[in-house]
């Protein structure tokens, strides 16, 4: 028996599938028992230099020619950025298995495609969609099924991740170009450093974690790091906090708190020993309690062709089998979000005052006048007319929290009010977080 | 459809599967798509007190009942210690699925298991053997079969990891005390604080990383952490490590070199993060790097549980589907050890001396006539007349420091030679570490 695979796409990601393939192909066919060939790659363009020899009669710089091929069983689809759809839902209506590391387009357009994958009984994999490496997938789809999951939290993006050390002691702008020229951010680094990237991975690990059909739109706020400096990474420490880029799921009695955005965490805590551009993944679930998966490459193009090989290796094992074992649709339940302005949460808050008498009066006047307590405060000796305070605050609502800012803004005795950040508590059990 | 469900046992363990299994039965069956009902529970004491209520007509104390029931399809066999083989062989022989999570088993008569379940186009499922939550052993079995794996190395005893914490500030009989109390040790330790435990699980995990019939006996040498005092960590600590008990596998072209030991890992790699009595697991792969699974809940019924049940969905839906998806033992392949006697690796030394002129200088002697190197070395002032010393020697393989140690226990200026303890470096890229 020969299996015979079509791939669209031959970028960086493509290139370490295609090397991994080859180099280990004997192997994978020893443990399948049965014949595997990359049978044609589709790519944009035929005369483009590769890093990769591929041999005669492969290449095609027609997509259809794959789809469109009986003989081709299974499908990766590499084009990346949500461009795969059309090409995607086609695969899956002749009746091929897909394989897809496109996080994108699972996060915005998953209902569809796993609606026409279930419609035609194929397999669709996506478990190098998030976490690279890091089984993260395969873990929420079959490896946690038993268990009901109460909270997930992320660090799912390494650029993020790398850069916050960076400006913990230098600058935001200074750590960007780091991370630039290190190779971990774009020349335009939007998707990353705004919490783009985080919300789409977010919202397919929710999606798998609480089986509910879960979009990007379902993700509210999504905060990124661009407004932090070094200053608010120096108060955290010494508050015992360290600053994480977090994507946050929340079963609240059924209905999904999910968010990302920059996050005080106790530096005991698991999330708080990801460090570098890796990736990691906590989970608290009812029977299995607390659980981490990392520190492990959350991208790269080997790291990536591992999980999209394993991938791959499953489907072939069903197709040997023939049957589909992956991931069903048919158990999944609307969403029904929690309102985010109910969320409560303790908060770090920095703020430039007016140096003169009164003006901390001020601000604890105005968190007093929406039920704000402050739990701990930290302002520096100096002689600058402008002091700068640090606080951290009691538990309360988001929509306390938005108020109060708003009235920072307006208040003359402050000069600046930076955003507030979001704790989690050390002592969670002492208090209701979240609720 | 009806999927009917047998249970060897009703222990800690089984009564956590039974519980979380009745809790959360609904949301199984409506996933798979099928009833699911235990049907039959073998246990020795009918008539013993249980803290979950059992139906009428589900306890039996004849095993035979479940096995020779041709309506059983999946058994749970959670008797334990090594006690269920003849029951497994024969729930394998009459082609039912088997699940189980006797880590003893696997790692002494997997091969006759697994041949069993070949034979019989069943599953044999043990996802709960090793790491209780943590999805080590889907993992390894599915997630990197793409990679090829060059190194793991394990935490894989809550019990022990717990004591190096208590016997690094007390010592080890109150560490061990505490354990007792703590509910983590059993009145007879043995099998944890000797290794003995880490060691069954590390042939479950070699088995599977490494695609070969690894099995206890593979493992040498087995050291536990009695020997362990204070003053180790305090030194340790000094120079920048932790002590932990690892479980060591790794592939030397082609050769398995597999040990549990304790040893000085650098306090920032990730399996320094493991703390309390939890499991961490640490693999690296030519493709995905390094990467670590943990800190989870390394044993436990509600942990264990969750792993027992994911394992029993997977199979009910190869039922439903009509297929075997689990690991396949055809493609494994015979072990060949690598020589102990050649590892190479840094080792930690503690010695007691008499306090006199020459008794340094005798130390460096005996090493240097076995051509190991001191790297570096730390004596506390004393007015004791038996001075301690610690040192830290350059890699040297494992014979010329076995030879070095029993050089030590015939001088006369060495009162008394501490184990000597492998250590992990810190910059490993520097050094040939273990070759």
């Amino acid at each position: 028996m020969e299996i015979k695979i079509g791939m669209l796409g031959l970028g960086t990601v493509g290139t370490g599938v295609y090397q991994l393939f080859q180099e280990k192909r004997k192997i994978y066919q020893r443990e399948l028992g049965c014949g595997l060939t990359i049978a044609k790659i589709a790519v944009a363009h035929l005369d483009k230099e590769r890093k990769v020899q591929i041999p005669e009669g492969i290449l095609t710089d027609n997509a259809q020619e794959i789809i469109e091929d009986p003989g081709i069983q299974v499908v990766i689809e590499l084009i990346g950025g949500g461009k795969g759809l059309e090409h995607d839902l086609a695969i899956l209506k002749t009746r091929k298995h897909l394989i897809t590391a496109d996080k994108l387009l699972i996060a915005t357009r998953g209902d569809e495609l796993f609606q026409a994958a279930a419609k035609n009984n194929v397999n669709l994999m996506f478990g190098a969609s998030v976490g690279g490496s890091i089984p993260v997938v395969r873990w929420l789809r079959d490896g946690l099924r038993a268990d009901k999951i109460k909270r997930l939290m992320a660090i799912a993006n390494g650029t993020t991740n790398f850069m916050l050390a960076a400006i913990a002691i230098l600058s935001y702008d200074t750590a960007l170009s780091l991370a630039i020229s290190e190779g971990y951010a774009e020349p335009d680094p939007t998707f990353d450093v705004e919490g783009l990237d985080t919300a789409y991975k977010l919202a397919i690990l929710a999606r798998l974690a609480f089986r509910q059909r879960v979009t990007f739109e379902h993700i509210y706020p999504v905060e990124g790091i661009t407004a932090l400096e070094p200053a608010d990474f120096t108060y955290a420490n010494r508050w015992g906090y360290v600053i994480k880029l977090i994507a946050w799921a929340e079963d609240r009695d059924g209905k999904l708190d999910l968010r990302v955005h920059p996050m005080l965490i106790p530096e005991e805590h698991p999330l708080a020993q990801i460090v570098g551009a890796n990736n990691g993944f906590y989970v608290e679930g009812e029977a299995i309690g607390e659980q981490t998966l990392g520190p492990g490459k959350g991208a790269g193009p080997q790291p990536t062709a591992s999980t999209v090989i394993a991938d791959l290796l499953q489907v072939c094992q069903d197709i040997k089998n023939g049957q589909v074992s992956a991931y069903q649709i048919n158990a999944l339940e609307k969403v029904e979000t929690y309102p985010v302005t109910k969320i409560v949460s303790r908060y770090f808050l920095r703020l430039t005052l007016a140096n003169e008498a009164g003006a901390l009066e001020e601000v604890a006047n105005i968190l007093k006048d929406f039920g704000i307590s402050i739990s701990a405060f930290d302002q520096p000796e100096t002689t600058n007319p402008e002091a700068e305070v640090a606080l951290i605050t009691w538990p309360t609502e988001d929509l306390n929290m938005s108020k109060a800012s708003a009235r920072f803004q307006e208040s003359p005795m402050v000069k600046k009010a930076y955003p507030s950040i979001r704790i989690l508590p050390k002592e969670e059990k002492g208090e209701e977080h979240g609720k």
